[in-house]
């Protein structure tokens, strides 16, 4: 894999391949969308974010077709958006329904709207081909919104490529190296098999470690340091803006007040704010001790601990990358199949969307400004 | 109008238009140039400003022709600049006279020192084609040293590109949105007819509202605010250097001491400092209560607060443009007009500029570096 | 010389010219390299100093060739280094002895590991064609070390290239200007006569003074303020990455307790860190009155105002080069020659290295990303 060395043929994505734009991201949790309006960069577009009256969430392109004035820096009237220049009204589809400087509205000012699907605690984006934002395609992440679950979460803005993240977290044989002081994966763990499926565009791993002490990740909310367990796991890489993991775990003897079964689900959201930097969503879910404030905290912190020990690296991994100016061959090893493999999908689809798009950016790069006639002001 | 398109044909100027360079410009307030070494970057050229022991004003190239070295860093000696490198001396033409390790001067050795001209407050300065460089193409600007007059001052740097700030001020239908809060144009005169004259490389606006209360930034320095008055106001794009717009105010039934008519003028300034920067200064002139220092007062606030609701604008609107990088469309409307004819001017101009400039610089292409003999040090 | 016009033929190095590789540069201070992995930019590429437990310098490529995780964010594990990523452990040579995921090192997994040779404080560097690494060609500075010399040193870091620091060095025109209030050189000394001799990548200068009050630089540390000296300067452009100059001062009539020779070195190093920017070194050494306090911190002082003079100008040149787009030509004059023949020199280093390049580029850019199987983890 090089960089600045376009004219070789690549073998699979890296942090120069372009962003996927026809998949389900998350723009947001839930709850930063209200009825303030909110700016934020995802896939290098800069977009506005608000709520309607009746709570719907509405994400639009967030500059006026007019002079480019930025919308989030206007206000909401209703459920429409005011640019604060010369007032422009924006109904939720984009469509402009009046501004006061002419006397009807030039209804062929359009921004665009993008399909939303609020889940649970997030609101998806499709920020891709509209024709093709089909809700079914939206990842299914039900734990998060299920009341039999308690879930912890954080969040991140990491200065990299979102492709590096996600070979982060396919690849377990860094746990022991990185997460060293953290203790993530115990060393039975590490030693234990990995089967690796490619199905479509899934990355899925499996892993099982019998009879074993289950790592205090697990331990701890569980209440079952003191003893061995069974431990049946599974990551997948679902799509460009997700993968989750989850982790059954099965006491093999249970006490009084001791569950048989327990579960347990990671969520990593990555959201291209860039081609260099993420927003990264991550949530610690268990299906066990709901109420337990101190398994909570524990997760809390050793999960951000964790994590940030995963933005660093890749954060100075793109310092690096961006330091040197010439090409430079990575290596990839046994244990970098499942990254490969997601590497090569992500590769594909990009392909895949810049034939599609060619012919139809070149169509609009014709495209003449309209002028409406002048009113009579 | 698109960025990043530049195989697309332009039909109107916007911030990716080279600057224009055969035009008056203004380089400085008069009271920010003295016998202290100044340096300021104008249309993309870093210059050198100080007044002769007569007091006249001199601008040059502020780079030493033998090594690069800001002259700004040195000394004047007399009328004199010294470099503070090696010592070389320049003449306010910008010819050597002098270099200390050199037995003759090497008089070959010149800087560029353009032609300014100072009118009142403002010091001009032609950085284009020399040959074209006629005071009487100087915009007059009397009121700003007529003693019958009164203004207050002030200024800004601005991170936009000066057509989007020139646009701004041709397009009245802002007014009541970005202008808000501070009150700028009524609703009467919103919707008073306007006409557009474009006279030469002139764009004028002309607007009258009779019987009408005058808005603030009039009626205080008149202390005309309790009653309708008329007004005629003509605003004019007067080079890509200047703005200005006149007010008359016809008191209608005059009570004792008070004027028949009053008059104002607001002179906006910008000169490029670069492609995507502006120097601003703005003034705020009027014929009447000359010696009141509340109303001096309150149209300095005033009109503060008002151009810095443009500035920002301007500067949300050049991120914006800057954080998206693919090709985007403005749409234009019928109140636009003044804008547009401006861009057009703008547009041509610049089109003019780059085929008269093509040969010139090819030539200075193939020139080479002057090596003289050395000197028995 | 112009800048931004890459297509005219130039005929010496500017601050485009790419930089020399094949050249021994000083990495660090003997002192600066220990037991903890230091991170250090050079010619444009990050690499990796410590010492192995023999206290021999090691300097390597300071990114794992598997996902670019660089070294220095590792540990060292006896005297290899371990990436903190996956645990790839690099040997001093560069290649990897041990992968933890990996059930046998994959061999051919190598870095850089630069030649590398310590020279009394100095620690050099080679990294170009290692098959040119010839130690002999490392420049001699014996009064670093020997015990009858006493130096002060110190150290900058520059933006600018190395280019124009180097001709500052070579120009002792600037003295009686820039360093004016340092009281560099004396008005006597600017007159007399200067030898230039280019002995193949070498330029010398020569200059003697006769019966002349020497300079503070010089006297103070003599305790010979009160009277006139015999002095004869060699200068010597060495290398890209030396220039050196020996000062010899002959007191005619030595009082009781006095010399009657002094000698004086002065060692300037420069190591391009970028294109752009310099870690700068100087020594200030003298074979007199080695255990005065006083004289040292008068050169130390004296020095690193004399120095920060030169740093300055540099600087600005360097933003003044940046500011201004437009290609712009140096003039050049007799003085100038001593720097005129450096930087033929380098232009012509620079152009070999060039040519010899190519082709070597063109093999690496076609080899395809090594894949090992997959081991049984």
């Amino acid at each position: 894999m090089t960089q600045n060395a376009p004219a070789r043929k690549q073998q699979m994505a890296d942090h120069t391949t372009p962003l996927i734009r026809n998949c389900w991201y998350v723009a947001a949790l839930a709850g930063e969308i209200g009825r303030e309006l909110k700016e934020r960069t995802l896939l290098g577009k800069t977009v506005l974010m608000y709520r309607t009256q009746d709570g719907k969430p509405v994400i639009m392109q967030n500059r006026c077709p007019h002079r480019n004035f930025p919308l989030s820096k206007g206000r909401l009237d209703g459920d429409n958006v005011v640019c604060g220049y010369h007032g422009m009204n924006f109904n939720t589809q984009g469509q402009c329904v009046f501004m006061p400087s002419l006397p009807n509205a030039p209804t062929h000012a359009r921004i665009a709207s993008y399909p939303v699907a609020e889940r649970g605690p997030l609101v998806w984006i499709w920020m891709g081909d509209p024709a093709k934002a089909d809700p079914a395609l939206i990842p299914q992440t039900p734990w998060l919104s299920d009341p039999g679950w308690k879930t912890v979460n954080g969040q991140f803005h990491v200065k990299t490529n979102y492709v590096a993240m996600h070979e982060n977290l396919l690849d377990q044989t860094h746990f022991p190296i990185l997460h060293a002081k953290t203790g993530i994966g115990t060393p039975q763990y590490s030693k234990s098999k990995m089967e690796v499926h490619v199905e479509g565009d899934v990355v899925h791993l499996y892993r099982s470690l019998l009879d074993s002490p289950p790592p205090d990740i697990y331990g701890v909310p569980m209440r079952l340091t003191d003893r061995n367990v069974d431990r049946y796991s599974d990551g997948y890489f679902a799509s460009p803006a997700l993968h989750y993991a989850h982790a059954r775990i099965v006491n093999k003897e249970p006490r009084e007040g001791e569950k048989e079964e327990y579960r347990f689900t990671i969520t990593h959201i990555y959201t291209p704010e860039t081609q260099g930097s993420i927003h990264y969503w991550w949530f610690n879910s268990r299906d066990c001790n709901l109420d337990d404030a101190d398994a909570d905290r524990f997760l809390l912190e050793s999960s951000t601990t964790a994590y940030q020990e995963d933005v660093d690296a890749l954060n100075w991994i793109q310092e690096t990358v961006e330091k040197e100016t010439e090409p430079f061959e990575e290596l990839s090893f046994g244990p970098d199949r499942p990254g490969i493999a997601m590497r090569k999908i992500l590769l594909r689809l990009a392909n895949e969307e810049a034939m599609a798009a060619a012919p139809a950016t070149q169509e609009s790069a014709v495209a003449a400004p309209a002028v409406q006639q002048p009113a009579a002001a």
